[in-house]
């Protein structure tokens, strides 16, 4: 039986580096099959599950069999091995992780933009707390965390790669891709003026996009497009 | 060589899990042998490591051998194994992580309680969004993680277990462990009103507290007092 992942349907969000490494590895998955209903069953503090496995804390879930995983970075070093995107060296699959966590630390931060105060209110609810947030975020965060990456990928380009850990691609390039495309459509102007400074990491968002498998993905309706989600666009945020 | 842990001298912070883990494995390690100098050498952006590491993004770093690790969750499933402090179950090591993770999330939503609009800024100069954020993470955010924690520690019990995962102690219980208890130090009202609603919890908490090599520990001049870092205690922020 196929792996199914489940999360909310309508936006790429929390459970997109996992969509990105099935497609990458061509590996059949289900997103979501039984949609929303599935989905408010393990949002539910009630939700008790019939196999054993302690509740999931938040989407995105992916189901093993009769197991449940949660956390995004956690399902991706559970199918990073599988799906051939770590490297072989004893090391590599901290390496991996540790790169994939602080890219993931990034994409908080950009939710952090519009939810400054709180989960529980709307943006509208916090716009002033959030533009304060949105500019320390485009002036100090996205270039501390943008020259980060280009560093890595300098250091690993020494060896002859083009990407973040080793010598071919691994899940962690796959994070780094898809919060570089949030950040594309969040915060379009902040996003691409640090990209115009950072040869290689612009490079590198390139290359990942053009991967035969990753193109005909993002081509294709399995893609959701950025909305109210992860990732949002508010032009007063961007200024 | 036992291996060394690097991060800011002065306070527990984003290290603490790790001694934690350490200590209760009895473990050998440095902690900071160098001090504030060695650890501005990895800080600064244009650190190169001589062994040819791709350089940390943040502190806590462990150095293993000629290598170096970093993000604190990282740490852990890197030292997990060696520790003794996952279960032996195929699928384990991704329940401990997953748990890990959301701790660790709580720790981040803590920290966002004092800098909100941004960690470049001094508290001074964003105390009333850390007000109104307070209030959320008091009222909404601590209730629900620890509701979350409770009903694992509730299922998990069925099976005879006092720990989170299997049938003994995790680096998820330390994970666990260590945000409760810096929240008791930030945000000491808030805490204990929750920690009262919340039995299987709040055994669980002082049970960590009590194994004797923690004991030790938390008694000894190893362990650093909380002052301005990860957990911050601001009156104002606790009502």
């Amino acid at each position: 039986m196929a792996d199914q992942l489940v999360y909310w349907p309508g936006f790429p969000g929390r459970a997109e580096p996992i969509r990105l490494a099935l497609e990458e590895a061509a590996a059949e998955y289900d997103d979501t099959p039984g949609g929303m209903d599935e989905l408010m069953k393990y949002v539910t503090p009630e939700f008790v599950d019939p196999n054993g496995n302690t509740p999931p804390f938040a989407p995105p879930i992916l189901k093993v069999g009769n197991h449940l995983l949660y956390q995004t970075t956690n399902i991706l070093l559970f199918l990073g091995p599988k799906l051939g995107l770590i490297p072989d060296d004893e090391l590599g699959l901290y390496q991996v992780n540790e790169l994939a966590l602080t890219a993931w630390d990034l994409s908080d931060e950009a939710h952090n933009t519009h939810h400054p105060i709180g989960v529980g209110l709307y943006y509208e609810d916090q716009k002033d707390a959030a533009a304060e947030n949105a500019k320390q975020f485009r002036e100090s965060r996205i270039p501390k965390f943008f020259g980060f990456f280009n560093r890595v990928l300098e250091q690993n380009k020494a060896s002859n790669s083009d990407y973040l850990v080793g010598s071919s691609l691994t899940y962690a390039d796959l994070v780094l891709w898809q919060v570089i495309d949030g950040l594309k459509f969040a915060f379009p102007k902040a996003t691409e003026r640090e990209l115009g400074k950072l040869e290689l990491l612009k490079a590198f968002y390139d290359r990942v996009k053009e991967r035969p498998r990753i193109k005909e993905y993002l081509g294709s309706k399995r893609r959701q497009k950025y909305s109210n989600g992860l990732f949002r666009h508010y032009e007063e945020l961007d200024q």
